[in-house]
């Protein structure tokens, strides 16, 4: 089974929004087993919008258009599609009275232009809009579908979930594609591909590095006829990597290191405080992002300042002076004060130049310092990232996050 | 003038990236007043990827190709472009000869497959890659032409800039399309909408609302022959707009929110301090994310357990027994007690029910109060915000931010 994508809007055609949908309904597409082989895109355009949906329809089995299905006059997708398929359309009278319900109920006048988002081709089955009014279509003329789909990217999503997924499933069952991400971090990427290169030649599953800001993924995609096929072939090669990586594997597809790190201490019944100079908050930040991080993470501090790395940490004015606040010392100090200051089990710290100024020839822009204090002892790391402000900051957070990490999984930061 | 886009990758067809160089690609073509009608992306197939710019160019002055560019049989838009155009390849034996001294400059043995990169079609002209291997060039027959750029986004967008902006301005011409965007504060997105509901059926500048978490946005979307045509429709459009919304708009185009209130406190050379709860570090996130922050902000604390809000920020345990962290009386004692610990001139705090859980039927997940301490007063804003955790985090740091950008406009929280 094959298929062809259709997105509508002028907007897109400006590059004033990305195309997010279109994404998601290749994937969609992808792990139904439908061959997905071109996408178009048109503006808000009767001609050019009915050539593109023929074009597609001569090609492939499928098309999924995406937009063009508000009330106004520039939402063409419904006269196009009927005009490619050749059926006429007819307003659908349910459609319009609920139309009509809705329009009052919000205490809006009704518009004559509105009855347009009753139309439909004539044998289309109506798929209903739980968040807009736009509803959408499917309409199957001989062995050919069109699907239309509302534009609005939430609108979309969950009828793209909720109607499109069990149509495919029903019309797909070719050779399924699945795939599945598997995240380091602690390792760079060059030493990561270099370590698993053996098995990036491989046809089925494929593996494929991706770089990402402060950590690296591997993208392992299999194809299969059905789902325990490709989910052998997903763990064989998971299995694989996981060999040849050891534990800086630290979670697959949406896990982040934060949910992960937060995890392991909470398993060990350690709780954690944060200091924060350069990256201003931005880790405290990702850690609280996890639901359920309070019984872990107390809290933190952010002393951008010199003056509060003394006032709150009790970092030492001599400290300073002599190494200043881009330094392992500071960044040990950093994390023993937190750690004081807080009654925390352990505290993290991070401290350097994030750019683009401050830096010097000793210490340049991308200097950062992380460090680690539990009830036995403090370490530091001291790393070099490239990048701008904003990589650097994120890099550090994912250092500071690596080093929590390691010290877990080894047992304290004195032994790591 | 008229473009189409042809994007190549099976990965974007099986939704595993997203198709940003397109809308970059897009926007550029616009700016320069040329046509884009259509895009297309196609997989890593011969025959499809010709018959898609054969097409393209049969209903096109210019196309632009995006990826496919390197070394690996997989690549073969250098091929598909000569096809299409009917002209041979050729090897650039310059090319050649900079490719293997970089291969060996690297330390990388020479593969022969890596020769495919000097390959393009005769009469083309070489665009330099000034970050990777793979180079664009620039193909012309008649009055067609067509340009090809390698995929990784670094390298796409800096070739961009640095070639086809410059091409298609020799090229371009015709009626230019360029947008504006007014970012809005403070104000919510349907009272934006119904003060400027006048302006939003202009023809010529366009005027849209575009939703954003925790802000609104309104673009203004110009067409016209020349600069300075479009600037002045801009302008205009610009002045109307501000005349009925007042100062509620912050700022334009890509400047932040973070950035107008760090500059209005540097102007009046007022420090800055934060104290967070539920957003757990993201305010003092966003502060220092602006280059130059440490000026107004001195720092924060992360008190994201309520022994943290007693040791580090002086909230009396009687308040949080009373009150409860989720109050007006924890916000304004929170922005009290980081002022006085900080010595800062002014502190702004955020605490509230961020979720999933933690709501309970008189304070719901959503909840959030904003508070604000300066020499003479403290106050706090009260504030139910809709969406899920990472919404309500972020909704509420924009408030933050709004109640301190409004405060210095009124010359302080007293009166605010």
């Amino acid at each position: 089974v094959t298929a062809e994508i259709v997105s509508v809007g002028t907007e897109l055609l400006l590059g004033q929004i990305e195309d997010t949908n279109a994404t998601a309904a290749a994937r969609v597409l992808a792990e139904a087993g439908v061959t997905c082989q071109r996408r178009q895109t048109v503006g808000d355009n009767l001609d050019r919008l009915t050539e593109a949906v023929r074009q597609a329809l001569s090609r492939a089995d499928l098309v999924l258009t995406i937009g063009g299905l508000g009330p106004t006059e520039d939402d063409l997708t419904r006269e196009a599609i009927a005009a490619a398929l050749e059926v006429p359309l007819e307003t659908d009278d349910e459609l319009l009275a609920r139309l009509q319900e809705s329009v009052q109920a919000r205490g809006v006048p009704w518009v004559h232009s509105l009855a347009r988002q009753a139309l439909r081709p004539t044998g289309s089955r109506v798929l209903p809009n739980a968040i807009g009014t736009a509803v959408g279509f499917i309409c199957e003329k001989g062995r050919k579908a069109v699907t239309a789909l509302p534009g609005p990217p939430r609108e979309f999503s969950a009828m793209l979930d909720e109607h499109v997924r069990p149509y495919l499933a029903t019309r797909g069952g070719g050779v399924r594609i699945v795939s599945r991400v598997l995240r380091v971090a602690g390792m760079g990427e060059s030493l990561m591909e270099e370590k698993v290169r053996p098995l990036l030649g491989s046809g089925n599953p494929t593996l494929a590095p991706l770089a990402k800001s402060g950590e690296a993924h591997l993208r392992i995609t299999a194809r299969g006829e059905d789902e325990i096929t490709i989910r052998h072939l997903l763990d064989d090669m998971e299995g694989e990597v996981r060999a040849r990586l050891g534990d800086v594997v630290y979670g697959v597809d949406e896990e982040t290191l934060e949910a992960c790190v937060l995890s392991l201490l909470r398993d060990r019944k350690v709780t954690l405080a944060t200091a924060e100079s350069c990256t201003g908050g931005l880790l405290g930040g990702r850690l609280t992002s996890v639901p359920g991080s309070s019984d872990v993470y107390l809290g933190g501090y952010v002393t951008y300042s010199n003056e509060m790395k003394l006032r709150a940490l009790g970092v030492a004015e001599r400290l300073l002076r002599e190494h200043g606040a881009a330094s392992e010392e500071c960044a040990r100090a950093m994390a023993e004060g937190a750690r004081r200051a807080t009654g925390a089990d352990w505290a993290v710290s991070v401290t350097g130049i994030a750019g683009p100024t401050g830096g010097t020839p000793e210490k340049p822009v991308g200097l950062v310092f992380v460090g680690l204090a539990d009830e036995a002892a403090s370490v530091a790391t001291q790393h070099r990232f490239g990048g701008d402000r904003e990589a650097v900051r994120h890099r550090s957070t994912q250092a500071a996050l690596a080093l929590l990490r390691k010290a877990v999984l080894s047992g304290g930061c004195g032994s790591s």
